[in-house]
C-alpha cells in the first residue's frame, strides 16, 4: 500500500488504542467487519462459490441421473461457458439448492475442503485461496495485532467461507458471518446426531443483510469496515454512524493489467459482480469513506506478485 | 460444589490441555456452551424475561391505548396473577411481540436494561442478575482460565441476554446464542441509520433449535455442554457426539429449601418451566452425562449465601 491510504487504518488504531485518549475503544469493542469477494480475494469473472456450484454438477446428477435430462443441469453439464453464463439467477438458485443443501454439515465441509485443495483459477492457474490481496492481509494482520477482532461479512455461503477462513486468513469459523441456510437435526442408523443443510434461507447476508448480520452474529456495531461494490453500502453506513472514530473503505477494481477493472464508477466496465456504481462513489467522497485505487495505492497485489 | 462433582470439569480441562497429550485440543477449538435458565440463574416460577414483558405491557398501553380493552394485555393489566398464569401460548406471544418488536435495537437495550437494574425477583427481592449460581459462574471462570471460550446457548431472546450477559457472566455479545428475531435496516429522519426489531422468528434456540444455533453462529462442535432441562437434551447429545474428550452436565433441581424442587424426575412436581423428564435423568445415566444435585453437590447456591 501506499502511505497515504496504510495511514487510515493506522489513524482508527492509534486513536482507540491510546490508553487515557479522548477516543480510547476497550479491547472487547475492537471490531473490524471485511467484506470477501472483491474485497479481500479476486471475485472475477465468477465468484469462486458459484465455480465450485458449477463444478459439482457432474457429481450431483451422478448421483441422480435423470437431472441430466434436466436443465439447467444440461446446460452445465454441456461445459458451454457462452451458454453458462446466460443461465437466469433462477437457474442458479436451482444449481446452488442442489450442490449446497441435502447433505450433512461435515459431507459439505469434506466436499468443499477437496474441491479448494484441486481447483485452480484459470487466470492464475492457482488455488482460489492463493488469490488473497497482500494488502488487506496486512490490514487484518495489524488490526490484530491491535486488539481488534476482525470478521469476515460476506454475501458468499458462510458455511463455504468457514471452510477455509482460518487458514487463508487467520479468522476462526465464529468470525465468519455470510449468507446461511437452515440446519436439521437428526440422527443417523447408529443413532448418532447429525445436522443436514437445507434450502431454507435464514440470512441473506448482502446489502441491508449485512447489518442485520452483524447483529445476529456480532451483536456490536464495527469500527471499522471493508468493502468494494454496492452490496456492501449498508455496512459501511452502519459502521460509520456509530460514535467516536471509525473508518470505511472501499477497493476499486481498476487495474486491469495486474488483476481486473469494473466499475461502473468512473467510466470502467459495468460488472454484474461486484457493481461499484457511481452513486457508491459519490457517496464516499461526501461520507469520508477511503477509496483504494487498486492500481495506484497498492504496491503489490498477490502474495506472490514480484 | 463437591469434589466430585468439581471433579469433571477438571478431567476435560487437564485432558484437552495437556500439551502432547493424547486429547489436546488447540485453544482455537475450546468451546464450552452454557444454557442460561435453570442452568446459570433461577428460572422458577417464571423466566426472567417473561417477567419483563409482562411488566413492560404498561408501557405499550400508554403508547397504544386501543390495547387496554383487547386481551391477552387487558388480563396482564388487571395484575390477577391467577389469569395471568392461565394466559395460553398464542397469547404470550401475543405479549411477546408486543414488547421486544417495533422498535430499535438500541431502544429495546436502553429499555431492558433499566428494568434489569430496577426490577426484583419477588423471593429474594434481589435484582434477577444477582440470582445466578455461584458454582456454575466458577466453572466458566475456570474454563476460561484454560483458554475455553464460554458460550450462553439459551432459549432465551438473544437480545435480552445480551444485554447483560458480559457484566453478569463475563460473556460478550458475539458469545451469547439465543432465540433471535430477523432486524430490518432504515434511516431515520436525519438520515442514520438504524435496526427495526421484527416479529419473524429466524432461531428458535430451543431443543433441536440449539445444535442447529451452535452450527450457524458458533461453527464449531462444543467440546463441554450444560443444561438442565428437556430444552438442552440435543445441545447435549450432539456435544457429546464428538470425538475425544467431551462432558456434558445437567443441573437437576432438587434443593426447595435453598431454591426450588421440579422435575418430573424422581417424582419431583412437575414443571412446565424448565421440564426435567425421568426419559432425560435415565439418558443422562446411560450417556455418561453427569447430574449434578443442586442439594446435595453444592455447597453454596448464591455469591450471597452465607
Amino acid at each position: 500500500m501506499n502511505d497515504l491510504i496504510e495511514a487510515n487504518p493506522n489513524v482508527i488504531v492509534v486513536a482507540t488504542t491510546m490508553q487515557g485518549g479522548p477516543q480510547f475503544v476497550p479491547p472487547a469493542e475492537r471490531v473490524a467487519t471485511f467484506d470477501q469477494d472483491g474485497t479481500l480475494w479476486v471475485e472475477q469473472p465468477m465468484y469462486s462459490q458459484v465455480m465450485y456450484c458449477l463444478e459439482r454438477v457432474p457429481a450431483v446428477v451422478k448421483a441422480k441421473p435423470e437431472l441430466a435430462e434436466v436443465e439447467p443441469f444440461k446446460t452445465v453439464l454441456s461445459g458451454n461457458r457462452e451458454a453458462m453464463a446466460r443461465l437466469s439467477k433462477q437457474d442458479l438458485e436451482k444449481i446452488l439448492v442442489a450442490t449446497l443443501t441435502g447433505m450433512s454439515t461435515e459431507e459439505f465441509r469434506a466436499e468443499a475442503k477437496k474441491w479448494l485443495e484441486t481447483a485452480r483459477d484459470p487466470r492464475w492457474k492457482r488455488p482460489y485461496t492463493e488469490l488473497t490481496y497482500q494488502p488487506m492481509q496486512e490490514v487484518m494482520k495489524y488490526m490484530r495485532a491491535n486488539g481488534y477482532k476482525t470478521y469476515i461479512v460476506t454475501g458468499g455461503g458462510q458455511d463455504f467461507v468457514r471452510v477455509y477462513a482460518e487458514e487463508v486468513y487467520g479468522v476462526p469459523p465464529e468470525q465468519v458471518v455470510g449468507s446461511a441456510g437452515g440446519t436439521k437435526y437428526g440422527y443417523d442408523k447408529s443413532g448418532k446426531p447429525f445436522l443436514t443443510k437445507e434450502p431454507r434461507l435464514l440470512l441473506n447476508d448482502d446489502k441491508a443483510g449485512k447489518p442485520e448480520g452483524i447483529h445476529l452474529m456480532i451483536g456490536r456495531r464495527p469500527r471499522a469496515a471493508f468493502g468494494n461494490s454496492a452490496g456492501d453500502r449498508e455496512m459501511l453506513e452502519y459502521t460509520k454512524a456509530g460514535d467516536g472514530a471509525r473508518l470505511a473503505m472501499l477497493v476499486f477494481h481498476d487495474d486491469a493489467t495486474r488483476e481486473y477493472a469494473y466499475g461502473p464508477a468512473k467510466g470502467l466496465r459495468a460488472s454484474k459482480v461486484g457493481t461499484f456504481p457511481q452513486a457508491l462513489y459519490d457517496q464516499a467522497g461526501k461520507q469520508g469513506w477511503v477509496v483504494i485505487s487498486m492500481k495506484n495505492d497498492w504496491k503489490q497485489i498477490f502474495s506472490f506478485d514480484k
